[in-house]
């Protein structure tokens, strides 16, 4: 049985997480699910995309963003132990930013949690996400 | 960079991870994603709902797939040495199964690979979904 879990702490949780998966969908109503590295900024989560900009303009998340800036984000704690599973879904709406000082922040955020971005800076857009709900769940 | 995994080999990779996560969509075309177990037998995923059909009328995974079938499923391994990440997703239709053979089948496939459906058999419904691409990518 999994119980709610308070919406800070599920922030928190999230945050703290290394990688998450972020479903989008467009007009043909098909779900789309990519893993994603990610910083979160309050209730803002920033993902970079790592190509070049000509390269996405046919990405997937990308144009389903454009057609629906409905999105959603989970992480989850797996463990055959299932008394300590939990998980957190943030609820949002996106924007693709694609230069820019928020773009900038968003790179200096990444670059901060994870080394690899520190030697190379992704040359795509930044996917901000405005989460509009916190929903988190662990097992009791 | 990511590449491309030969289709039978993501197949099999999702079939051997311990959790997936499911994505739906519904009339409102706000993406609804969530950990589950499931069982791979061939090219079709099973997945139970845990709690008695009463309590599960009203959950969002169930009722977006009545409203749309069309589903899609991810498996990810994330490691911080970024040369041995890979992800495995699913896309396919659901169907919603209440009871029968098909349904003794799958929990029958998931017991086998989780120990905790033996001791207790889960007594929602199971959710079918018949994949119809398979889509992998590894670091090169």
């Amino acid at each position: 049985m999994m119980s709610r879990m308070d919406p800070d702490l599920a922030r928190r949780k999230f945050g703290d997480a290394r990688v998450a998966r972020l479903g989008t969908v467009g007009h043909s109503k098909m779900p789309h699910l990519v893993p994603v590295t990610f910083a979160l900024d309050g209730d803002q989560v920033m993902i970079v995309i790592d190509h070049k900009p000509k390269t996405t303009t046919n990405l997937r998340r990308l144009r389903n963003i454009r057609e629906n800036p409905q999105v959603a984000l989970l992480v989850d704690h797996y463990t055959d132990d299932w008394s300590a599973l939990w998980w957190v879904r943030a609820d949002g709406r996106a924007d693709i930013v694609e230069g820019g000082s928020t773009r900038d922040a968003a790179l200096e955020k990444l670059a901060k949690k994870y080394d690899q971005y520190q030697g190379h800076r992704p040359a795509g857009p930044v996917i901000v996400v405005d989460v509009t709900r916190w929903s988190g769940w662990s097992a009791a």
